[in-house]
């Protein structure tokens, strides 16, 4: 998982994959494994033969299920140049296929 | 599930019931299948019993934590009107109770 | 659970908490409870042993996960003073730790 940081304006955050996600939470590693782990229960990888999805050729479909639960993207509210947060919050992308190069779109919302 | 197409300028897509979701992923119908099975586990129907919201007459419970997983709303980027849209992203409605008429709000941000 | 009553204008509700939620749902005390012992079921807080974050000394990751489902913000379009909601639709705040005071960060978008 990336970590981003921005500047100034209303800002919308989202990924652009259909199996990753952007996301606000805590900057700590215990939390993101804990993550990994938790969304393996709630939507296995395995058995891939599972999900209707992958007899296109895909074995991700457990990764469009991941995405759902942590979100597609975030809006952030800026004020004079700083993100409204609250002390814990940090924007984070999370991969849960990993086969492409992927991109995330910032984009200003207003002026 | 319905698929949506949209025109120009930033965008908030929105369902406007709380059974129901718009989200953001791939227009595959294994995936939109798998999404079903997937929800009814992670929220099973039955027994309607299980849940006390129903004790107001509601038979739907399940269908409001579904949405929750699947997301209320979607904010779309566009530039030059054109949705900023990763190659496999798009717009659709889920329902998940099936009882009313439904509507979505697509509204403009910005100008 | 805690409801929100609002204004004119565009605008983005959003926790500062990463352990809270801000969502749309309907107001009824039953379907409360229900989303309680339901993210229960999927993000146990016992036994706090099984989440590497909790050796930082927190006891709350199950909240971390709790307000991912949930979801941290939502976007509610406004036109001319009302907000465009369906008719069960109002904004609510989850607290799935509670060991903090909280804040919720309410932005105009647009003018």
């Amino acid at each position: 998982m990336a970590k981003f940081q921005s500047g100034k304006c209303d800002r919308l955050v989202n990924a652009m994959h259909i199996t990753a996600s952007v996301f606000i939470n805590e900057d700590e590693s215990g939390l993101h494994g804990d993550y990994d782990r938790w969304l393996e229960k709630l939507a296995p990888h395995e058995p891939v033969s599972q999900y209707r999805h992958n007899d296109t050729g895909e074995d991700n479909t457990d990764a469009h299920m991941k995405r759902q639960i942590m979100g597609r993207e975030v809006v952030v509210a800026i004020t004079e140049g700083q993100q409204d947060f609250g002390p814990w919050e940090q924007i984070f992308y999370g991969e849960f296929d990993g086969r492409r190069r992927k991109r995330v779109l910032i984009k200003i919302i207003g002026e």
